[in-house]
């Protein structure tokens, strides 16, 4: 992804690139959601679960990781129980470095934190909440040789970008829309800088509206304040002060854009849809975007051209998936043709 | 995936094409797993996880649905409790067609059977073992209109073998050796048929030696004999009695490759190894074929090229993540940065 995009990235031919081939996701036409909305409508889904480790973060810290071995760092940190350990983990290990993760006691059994395990993350957990976890990594990072990769971190935003160029790249132009799930706020901030150096640069005729998602228990951008308590099903987006803020509004005033919020039904209802109409599996958070765009639909100007970016893989979150399957589940049956035949309606 | 090699799948302009842009998928070069050999090997993992539905299946079900719903199916049907069913229903239901999935009772339980649910799978769990799951298919698949995309489908082997081109066409030329894991032996069978087809047509100077992995327990074509109970943690590759040995036999034999077991202790070797130190994470079963390489590592001539098919992701299976990962966890630590700094050495 780096080499790919070299130009628009702050490296240098004395950047070690630490890669896993992230990137070049697929852009899948969506036609079942189009049909949703009529009016010649286009829908693709940005598929940003296919990356190496299942997530969009893979973009940002290929970047973030090889800067910190550019700069001679010998470890990276973060506070993290989800995507962003296993990214971490994955990237700062290939690269030769230490990934040490700092999550607050409690979150150590949860399957996301086993990814980063596996990727062998050396996870230190600590009596307190979350954000005494964050405060410990900042801590850390100054005063000893550690590189900080949780989302202040600069590099994680650059590199993020590049799945606004790689749409454009598809497309041959910007989209009319692009939704996207709004959590910690970053991956809107990224696609509105990526769309807009790539217009600069020429290469898209156009800018999107950024309309951004957050999960109604979890929306402090919608209502203008930050959430004490946030909650939703939609892990990956439960984030009741999001880093990204300011940049994050800038995208949808700019961009003649929205904040909304969607429930966590509308989210689940997205989701299956997505899985059992268009065959994309992805994360709960990911499917805000639909759910979004489908509780817009009726403002979707005719002909638009409309990317939903679906930021994880829906394996990641096995216990949604048993739980809110469609569970057309026959059980008991007789090893019988005819019954079988029967159940099946023939 | 069909449309990038169309030349060499069995379709017309009249068939269908049901895809999720499947394939493409990175060619990821293991540059520790190379130190451990020496020699001036080069190694590179094929990491067919990434795949839509996170397995190699996808390469055989794009071209096995398409056909299907050329031929005017209006639904399929599998027996499997694992990637074929998540990839059946996900390739069926984006082609509009109902898919089937048949497993004994007792299998419902297991999240791999979720995927494909959520998918939109209708499963019919019998009274009964797997084979007589798989005479219901085969039996239901005459008598009605619905379509097996069991192995036994030819598409399948068809889609699979792109996965050689994609080596090809990524290295310049085949690799010297091709390490890959063999369970119902279907996949061994495509990329040989996959690689010649490729040298007939000039697109490699060269044909590999065709490296087969079995579990120790479950190794029917290393003894030379059907198992009546394999065993092991590799589920994807726990099968006694393969449905495409004689093909796979041709191209050990034609290929001057190898057959030969691996134990469960080297598969979870290699996971560790691949997750930690190439950042690569894969299903179990996947694993196999660096446990392959790394017991064959005195017979790797110097200055090969190799390359491990990984067929699965490491999200398939997060029970085995859990379970086996390095677990460096320290818990209870006061959020203090002297302790902490001390706990990571520093």
């Amino acid at each position: 992804m780096i080499e790919r995009y070299r130009d628009f990235l702050p490296v240098t031919a004395a950047t070690p690139v630490i890669t896993l081939l992230e990137g070049n996701t697929p852009l899948i036409p969506a036609p079942s959601l189009a049909a949703k909305i009529g009016r010649d409508v286009k829908v693709f889904v940005k598929y940003d679960g296919l990356n190496p480790t299942g997530s969009f973060k893979d973009r940002g810290m290929t970047l973030a990781i090889s800067k910190a071995k550019e700069a001679g760092a010998k470890a990276v940190i973060c506070a993290s129980t989800g995507n962003t350990s296993a990214a971490a983990a994955a990237y700062a290990r290939r690269g030769g470095l230490r990934a040490f993760v700092v999550v607050p006691d409690g979150y150590v059994a949860l399957g996301k934190l086993a990814q980063a395990l596996v990727y062998g993350a050396e996870v230190l957990s600590i009596q307190g909440n979350f954000d005494q976890a964050l405060e410990m990594v900042r801590l850390i990072a100054d005063r000893y040789p550690v590189t900080l990769v949780n989302s202040v971190n600069p590099y994680r935003l650059e590199g993020q970008k590049t799945g606004a160029f790689e749409v454009v790249d598809a497309l041959g132009d910007a989209p009319d829309w692009l939704c996207i799930p709004v959590g910690n706020a970053g991956n809107i901030s990224a696609y509105w800088m990526g769309f807009n150096q790539y217009y600069q640069a020429g290469h898209s005729r156009k800018l999107p509206q950024m309309m951004g998602f957050q999960a109604a228990g979890s929306a402090p951008l919608v209502h203008g304040q930050p959430i004490s308590n946030p909650e939703t099903l939609a892990t990956a987006i439960r984030i009741g002060n999001p880093a990204s803020w300011e940049l994050a509004m800038t995208a949808k005033t700019d961009s003649k854009g929205t904040f909304r919020a969607v429930t966590d039904e509308e989210i689940l209802e997205a989701y299956r849809i997505l899985a059992s109409e268009e065959g994309v599996f992805c994360e709960p958070a990911s499917a805000a975007s639909v759910a979004g765009l489908l509780q817009c639909r009726d403002q979707v100007p005719a002909g638009a051209t409309i990317v939903c970016v679906l930021t994880g893989n829906g394996l990641k979150d096995p216990d949604v998936a048993i739980k809110h399957s469609g569970n057309q589940i026959h059980t008991g049956l007789t090893a019988n043709v005819e019954e079988l035949a029967k159940v099946m309606g023939f």
